[in-house]
Parts: C-alpha cells; structure tokens; sequence
C-alpha cells in the first residue's frame, strides 16, 4: 500500500519526522505493508514544494530553499499548499499561537474539508476546535490523529481511543509541562528562578519568552486536550483555573523537598456535577504519588475511571525525535485504517 | 451492529463481564453502535447453554443448572460447544494449567478453526502458542485479543498494538504478580511470611495452594506473555529464570525498606544478542524506580524502546470485574474491525 503525505511545517518536528520516516522504512513496509513517500513541504521562510512523484527527502533536508524541488505551478500561500499538494495525509506542525490555536486550527479544517486525513502534534487544533474537528473527519471518514500533542509520542491518545472504551474517565491529574517540571526541579536542587530558566534556555527545553511555560499556558492548554478528549468536555485553555509558577521560590520547592515532597505544577480536570472543570497551579506532591516522581523533563499522568480505578503512564526524555514518532504511528494507523470511531 | 458473544467459562471473571455488559450496554450502543447479545456459555460443572435468539443474562446469573436454558440438540463437551455454539466471538476464560497452557489454548485454537474471533482473558494461550495462534487468526482475518492476561483491563496490549508501531522493544520491567507483591508487602509492615499467605488467602487474593505464585510461575508466564508479544520472542514459561519469594523473609523486606527501597518480585525481558532473555527474581528497587510505588495488589511495568526511552504504565485494584472490562474492548475492538494488524 503506497500512501503519500503531505507536510505543513518543515522545523525541528517534521524534520526529524522525514529523519525517522527514513530510518523506519524497511519496518513499517515488513509489519504493515505501507510504503510512505512525501509529495509535499511546506514552509513559512524555505520555500514550498510538491513533486506528485515523491520528494527526495535526503535533498529536502539539505538544501536551503524548497523551490528548487517544486515541480507544477507557482503557490500561493499554505492554503493554496494544501489544496494542490496530492496527499492522502496531511502532517501538521507549524507554530501555534497560544491565546487563539491558529493558524494550526485553519490548517487542520482547510486539509480535512479537501477529503485529506490529518496528523497534528499542534496543540491548538485539539485544545481550540476538538468537536468541531472530530464531526468534519467523521462526516468524511477521515482520520484526525493527534498523538504528539501531549507527551509527545506516549501512546496516550491511543490509548483513549483503543482501551479505554465505554468507560467514564472521572479525573486526570498530570505533571505535562516538561519546561516547567525542569525548572521546579532545579529550584529543588538550590538553583534560583532566574538561573533556573536560563539553564532551561540554554539547553533548549525554555524559549527566549518563556512566559507560556511559567505563566501555566502550554500547562493549560494540555489539560484542556485531555479534558476534551478524554473526558467529552469542550474546554478552551481560558477555562481553565490557572496559576503558573512564576512566583515560585527556591526556599519552597525546598522546604517541600525536605519533608519528602516534590513540587510540581500539577494540572487536573475532575467532574463537578454534570461539568468539568480544569486547573493547572504549583502543589507539592506526597512521595507515594507517581507523579512526584518525575524529575527533568519527564512527564505523565494519572487517568481515574469508573471501572479501572487508576491508570498511570509517564514517559522519559523527549525532544523533536519523540514528537516526531507520534506523528508515524498516527499516520501508520491512519493508512491501515484505524478511525476515531 | 448486532454481535453475539459466546461464552467459554462462567466462573467469577465471565460472571462479571455478563454484569458488565448489562450495565455498559447503553454506553456501547451510544458510541460504537453496537448492541451485544451472548448466545451460549459453556461451564465446566453448571451446565452448557445455547440460545441463538440470546440468553437471557439475569436468568443465567441466578439460576444453578444452566441446561435449563438450552435450546437445541444436546452438547457433548467443549469443542462441540464451540463447534455449535452461533456465536461472532468466543470469549474465554477458563481455567489454567500453569505448565501446559491447556486445556484454554486448545479452546482458542478450535475456536478460531471455526472461524469465530476469540478474546481470552487466559495467560496459556499466549504464553504457549501466541505465535501459531496469531498466525491462524490472521490466515482467517479474524480477531485474537487477549488484554486481560497481564495488569487485568489496564490497555497494555492495546498500546502495543496500536501505539508502539515499528519500534524495537529494547527491554521490559514489571512488578505482574499481585499476590506476591501484596505478600512482600505485608512482610515490609512486619507480618511474617506464613501469616501474610494466610492474610492473602482470606481476601481472596492468595490460592488455597498459593505455589503457582509464590514460586514465581504466575510471573513467569507474564513476563513470557509480554516477551512474545513486544519484543516477537518465542518463549515458554519454562524459559524463564525463575525465582520466587517462597525463600524471603519479613527481615529482608524491612531491611530493604529502612534503606527507602522497595522489596518486590521483579520481571524482566531483556536482548543479548539476537536473544530475547526472561527472569523473575526478588529484587530490591530504588524509590526512584517507579515499580517500587506498587504497593499491595497493584501492578505495572517499564518499556524502554529504540526510540520512547521509557514508558511506564501501572494499574490500581484489579478483580473480576477489571478483568471482564479488558475482556469487553476486546469485543468491542473486534465488532469495530479492529485486528492485529
């Protein structure tokens, strides 16, 4: 089965994504008979190209301007990308704006009103237009995956759609922001705020702005996916409680550390009545819990239900190449048919 | 979509899944639209059933002799149960012998020779034939899950299927037995270890003859279960380095735990060379180690792979009826065209 993609964004993620696609070629052709090419890239300031025969990703990940491996009329701007690129899967991974999910959000509508099946690690489709997105695919029996979007590739949403079926999901509590997790974890090890954001700068887990970490954003924005996803709720990042830990001192996450705590910035959705609500704020955590035991850019969560009474997952060290794994295993089940249903 | 279960075994695990499926009937029609009737059950000393109209499951639930709701000609003994039986999907769940995997492995066998899907909540099966029976579901495209067999209902296998795609799986640690780490347990908080069996037996979580966990057996098939079907080994129960607790003393447990470790009966699936390796042993585990939390009956295990350095995933309390939900996705997988590949 030959299944050609289409690529919206061509930085740290999708890179290591036609890195891996390489690398796990001869697997994926053994284990499921797919064979992917990619026929399309699209860039914000390389370029843009569609070659309908496959582009040579070796040469895509080396040269400097995409044009040069465009083949067929001029292009316009991504949405004009995305009509004309012959894909069956569309794979996005652009830059997101927290306060508003787009452009990502367009992007994702745009690809599976033109019949296309879509892959996302972009946070805002999922946490700004879940339902709406899910009722397009389903209406155009079109897969819309969305592995990489918390925990990076940790099965996790796989796990929602595939073994935790007909269930009642009562709470989530997780620890989700790794930039944060890091620096609590080094305010633990007696290294003041400032300090502590700049190593996480320096070792590219912080951005230059790193208020949507500190401030809770990226926390929040988390939460309301899992909200959404795992428990039917339609929250947007507003909704949810919110304090970051911009204000946190060095003395507190150690003073929590000496009676055998660990700080973290805990986010958790939970029922109340017929709603569910969300909150993200900086709790010190008993050693008992798992979650305590995420240090660095760790991270996990605890789903509670009605029939299994708790499931942990936690993950270990992640980075473009982790992401970029989600991405292959939602596009693997897409080809082989797997749906949200 | 109409899908008729028939049932091998009526003992605590398919006499929950019936309880189940009543109460999660709605729920399943609502988002899988599918409506489950089970048209026969098989059991070892209470009769054997067949409707192909339904059973009534109330009824089954009360009543002693279950031949009073047959319809039909009379049945002979399993096999011609499973041969007669006009079930879509054979649900087993009898009982184990621990050193032969029989008689379920047969059961899985005939049924899907007869061309009917099978979930098993049984660790034979798959700790002795995973790989002939595989490969015969697949000649007939039929459907072979097995959830329940390791950590009860918790989506384990249902992650290796649909969420570790084309991954090595470097390595696999767990703490699977929940009786022998209810046991270590209960010795860590000062209960000798005739006293703590004698405890585990009066909650029901300890056998009359407690050896197959004790001695390390029931470990052993998990981790040769989880062996074969994350990492395509081969192995038997046999092929396990086995050590069970029946030599540790409550001194060991506590010692461990004055030094922050947890004492626990340990799993590993591991490569050496070409190999896939297996052994269970008593082992001490730092209070880093995520498997040292698992306290009394609960379970989970670490998966570290080429690419997802680890993932850890642990349960809460299991019983019949987690069991029985891990036994239900598996149906509903099955009626929704969910495979194995």
């Amino acid at each position: 089965m030959h299944i050609k993609l289409g690529l919206i964004g061509f930085g740290n993620v999708l890179r290591a994504f036609a890195e891996l696609l390489q690398f796990k070629a001869p697997i994926i052709e053994r284990d499921y008979d797919i064979q992917f090419s990619v026929v399309g890239i699209s860039t914000h300031s390389h370029g843009t190209a569609i070659d309908p025969n496959g582009l040579d990703l070796r040469a895509a990940l080396t040269i400097e301007a995409l044009g040069e491996l465009h083949h067929g009329e001029p292009l316009f701007d991504t949405f004009d990308f995305i009509e004309k690129c012959p894909a069956d899967v569309m794979l996005e991974a652009t830059w997101l704006d927290p306060k508003t999910g787009q452009p990502a959000t367009d992007y994702v509508g745009a690809s599976l009103e033109m019949g296309k099946h879509v892959v996302t690690a972009n946070k805002g489709p999922v946490a700004f237009a879940h339902s709406e997105l899910t009722r397009l695919a389903r209406e155009r029996n079109l897969g819309f995956f969305y592995e990489s979007t918390v925990m990076d590739g940790v099965p996790i949403h796989s796990m929602r759609r595939e073994g935790l079926l007909a269930v009642d999901v009562l709470k989530i509590r997780g620890v989700l922001n790794s930039t944060t997790n890091y620096i609590l974890t080094r305010l633990q090890q007696g290294i003041s705020m400032e300090e502590a954001i700049r190593d996480a700068q320096n070792i590219g887990v912080a951005e230059t702005d790193p208020s949507n970490d500190i401030d809770g954003w990226d926390a929040s924005i988390k939460i309301a996916i899992l909200a959404n996803t795992f428990m039917d709720a339609d929250l947007r990042p507003i909704d949810v409680e919110r304090t970051g830990i911009r204000n946190v001192t060095m003395e507190q996450a150690q003073a929590a550390h000496r009676v055998g705590k660990g700080l973290k910035l805990l986010c958790e959705a939970y029922r109340e009545g017929s709603e569910v609500k969300a909150r993200v704020q900086p709790m010190p955590l008993d050693s008992s819990d798992p979650l305590s035991l995420l240090e660095g850019t760790n991270t996990g969560f605890v789903v509670v239900t009605d029939i299994l009474n708790r499931i942990v997952v936690m993950g270990g060290d992640s980075g473009p190449d982790t992401t970029a794994y989600g991405m292959l295993v939602d596009a693997i089940n897409i080809a082989r048919g797997r749906r949200s249903w």
